[in-house]
C-alpha cells in the first residue's frame, strides 16, 4: 500500500518533507508555483493555487492535502472538503492562522494567555488603544503579513496612515496588540492528528533579529520542567481548540515575571523546528507527515541534550552558501549544514546550520562559528 | 553554485542518498533500469548501464558519477574516464570489487589478513587446497556474486562440477577460501576523498542468515580500543592501496583468537552502514556524497552510545510493511522505519528498522520487536 500525501508550496518546508516522506516510504507530490522550487524534486504540478480547479486535479492524485504555507485560500479548501478531500490542516483551524484577529478573538475564547488586544477601525479606537497600553502598540494587519511584515510599532494613530485608509484590504480591520515587555520570546512545537493525538516537543528559545528568526535553542535553556509544562499546555490547548492537525508552532513571549503570552501561530512546520532533523528522536517534518496522515506520532525526545539551529540569511546575491561548503565543511565537521537550492538573494533564508550535543555552551559556539564561514563576505 | 551527483543504479541505496542530497543542497540524479525504481524521485534517465552511449549521455548532465551497485562494465567505466569523466570510486579501484581473485591477489600484495585463498582452474587444484585446508573449502565465483549467490562450501571438486565445467563464465577460474572458523562477522565502514582523506565509522558486528544481512549493531560490542583501531587501519589501508573513493565497506570475520580477516568488499554504502543514518553524526550516504565530491568528510561518530539496524526482509508477496505502519509506529515511537518503495517479495530487502540509545540491550531488543511487528504474518 502507500500512503501519499500532497504539499502546496514548494518552497524549504515541503523540501524538507521529501526527505523523511523518503525514508518512511511514502509517496510525495508537490503543487509548486513556478519551476525551479525548492521542493522541485517532488513537484507533480506546477500552478496557482488559489485556482480550485487546478488544486482539485492535484488534490485526485493523494491522500490528504497538506501545506507549505498558509496562503491558500479558505474558499479553494473549502469547496474541496465538501467534495470529500482530506485538507489537514482543515479550514476551520487555517481560517486563524489566516486572520490574526480572528485568531485572537478564539483564543481569547479559549482563555490563553495573550497580550492586551482590540480590533480597531478607527484612528479614535487606535489612539484609545494606544494611551490604554502605556502610549504604544504593535499595530497588526490581520490578514497577509509574515517575516515581520504586515507588523508596526505605532506610537499615534498618524503612525498607521496607509493601513488606516485601506481597511479592506486587510478584512475590514486592523489588530493593536499590547507591546509586551518581554525577556525572551520562545516557541512551542507540538504535533496533531485528526483523531487526536498530540506530542510536544521541548519548548524553544527564538532569537529573531529584524523580525526574522535567526538562532533556535533546544531546549529553551534555564527553564523549570514547570514552566515547559506549562509551554506545553498552552499548545496543545491551541491545537485542540482550534483543530489544527499537523504540526503547530506557537510563538510566545516570557514576560519578566515569567508567564508566557501567544504572539504568533503557524500551522505548519516552522523555522523554529528545523533543530528537530538532527536534533529529535523525530523532527518535525516527519512528525508532520505522520499527522496528516493520521498515523501515530513518533517520540519527539531530544537526541542529545542540546541542539542549535542557526538560519542563513542571504548576505547577497552571490554568496549561495553551497560555494561555502569546502571551507565550512572542513572547519566544522559535525554540524549539519542545509540548504535549500535557492539562488542567492539579501534576506533570504537559504539555509540553516545545527550542531547537536551535550554541552550547552559549544553546541551555541559551534553553530555560530560554523554559519559564521557561511556569511562571510 | 552546484555540486550534481550522478548515480548508476536506481536501488535503495541510490534512494538514501537522496535525502542528504536534499539537505546539503547538492544536485543528485540517478540513471535507473526501469521506471518506478526504489530511487524514481530522482531518476532523470532510464536506460542500459552496460551501453557507454547512454551512460556518457548521462555523465553529461553532472559533475560526478557513482554507483548504487558495482555491475557497471570497467570498460564503459574506463572509456568515460578517457573522456575526462569523474568516474568515483574510479575504475582502477572497482576492478577489485568486480573480481574476487583480482581483490585477493591485490589484498595479498597489501599484506592485509586474510583467509587462505588460491585460484581454481582445475578439480585437482580444488581437490588440493581442500586437502590444505582441513577437508572443506568455500569455492566463490570470482564475477557475478552477492548476497549468498556464487558462493559455495565445497568438500571434495565434485560438488563444484557446473562452475568448473563452466570456467569462462567467470573470468577462467575460481576462487577457493578457507573455511574460516570465526566467532562472529564484523564490518568496517570508511569514506575516502579522491584528494585523500579517510574518515571510519566504528567497526559494527553483522549478523547474517542464510547469506543476508539481518542485523547490525553499532558499534561492535564488547571490542577493546586496540581491536577497533586495527580494524579501522585493515579498512583505510584497503581503501588507500585500492584506490577507493566513497564508502568502502571491508566485512570481516573475528577468530577464536580475536584476529580480523578480510571476507568481502563493497565499494559504495552497504547495508551494514544504514544504522548510521541516526546513529552518526554523518550517515555513509551523506559521506559517500561528499567523497565522492572530493568535498570534506563530516564527523563519524555516534550520536548515542548504541545503534541497532534491523533488515526488514520479504516475507510474501502481500506484506509491504508500510501496512503495518498503523500498529508498529504506535507501539515502537522511538524506532525509525525506513521502507524502500519495492513491491512486495519473499527474501528482498524491502526496508530497516533502527533504534539508539544509551542501553546497548534495550536498543536490540526494541528494534527486534518492531521489526517483529512488521514481519508478522
Amino acid at each position: 500500500m502507500t500512503f501519499r500525501v500532497g504539499v502546496i508550496g514548494g518552497g524549504q518546508l515541503a523540501r524538507m518533507m521529501i526527505e523523511p516522506a523518503l525514508a518512511l516510504g511514502l509517496e510525495i507530490k508537490v503543487f509548486a508555483e513556478t519551476e525551479g522550487s525548492s521542493a522541485a524534486l517532488a513537484a507533480t504540478q506546477i500552478g496557482d493555487y488559489t485556482d480550485v480547479a487546478q488544486v482539485r486535479e492535484f488534490a485526485k492524485t493523494v491522500d490528504v492535502i497538506t501545506f507549505d504555507h498558509e496562503h491558500v485560500p479558505l474558499g479553494v479548501l473549502q469547496t474541496l472538503e465538501n467534495e470529500g478531500v482530506s485538507v489537514q490542516p482543515p479550514s476551520r483551524a487555517l481560517q486563524f492562522a489566516q486572520n490574526k484577529l480572528h485568531m485572537r478573538q478564539r483564543l481569547s475564547e479559549l482563555g490563553l494567555p495573550m497580550p492586551a488586544w482590540a480590533e480597531i477601525k478607527t484612528a479614535e479606537e487606535l489612539n484609545d488603544f494606544i494611551s490604554a497600553n502605556g502610549g504604544v502598540a504593535i499595530l497588526k494587519t490581520p490578514i497577509g503579513g509574515y517575516d515581520g511584515k504586515g507588523v508596526a510599532v505605532v506610537r499615534d494613530a498618524a503612525d498607521a496612515g496607509e493601513w488606516l485608509d485601506n481597511l479592506d484590504q486587510f478584512g475590514g480591520s486592523l489588530l493593536a496588540e499590547q507591546k509586551v515587555d518581554f525577556v525572551r520570546e520562545l516557541a512551542q512545537l507540538v504535533a496533531r492528528r485528526p483523531s487526536g493525538q498530540i506530542q510536544h516537543w521541548p519548548l524553544v528559545q527564538t532569537v529573531q533579529r529584524n523580525g526574522v528568526c535567526a538562532e533556535v535553542l533546544a531546549p529553551a535553556p534555564g527553564t523549570s520542567d514547570e514552566a515547559l509544562d506549562r509551554a506545553a499546555e498552552i499548545a496543545e490547548t491551541v491545537a485542540s481548540g482550534l483543530g489544527v492537525t499537523g504540526v503547530l508552532a506557537v510563538e510566545m513571549f516570557e514576560t519578566a515575571d515569567g508567564e508566557f503570552v501567544i504572539n504568533e501561530l503557524a500551522m505548519r512546520p516552522h523555522n523554529s523546528g528545523h533543530f528537530s532533523i538532527e536534533g529529535s528522536k523525530t523532527s518535525q517534518f516527519e512528525q508532520h507527515l505522520r499527522a496528516v496522515l493520521d498515523l501515530p506520532l513518533g517520540n519527539t525526545g531530544m537526541v542529545n541534550s542540546h541542539a542549535v539551529m542557526i538560519n542563513l540569511l542571504g548576505v547577497d546575491d552571490r554568496n549561495d552558501f553551497v560555494s561555502r561548503y569546502p571551507e565550512a565543511l572542513a572547519a566544522y565537521p559535525s554540524a549539519k549544514f542545509h540548504t535549500y537550492g535557492k539562488s542567492a538573494r539579501k534576506g533570504r533564508k537559504m539555509g540553516h546550520i545545527t550542531v547537536t550535543g551535550e554541552n550547552e555552551h559549544s553546541v551555541l559556539e559551534d553553530a555560530k562559528a560554523a554559519a559564521s564561514v557561511c556569511l562571510r563576505a
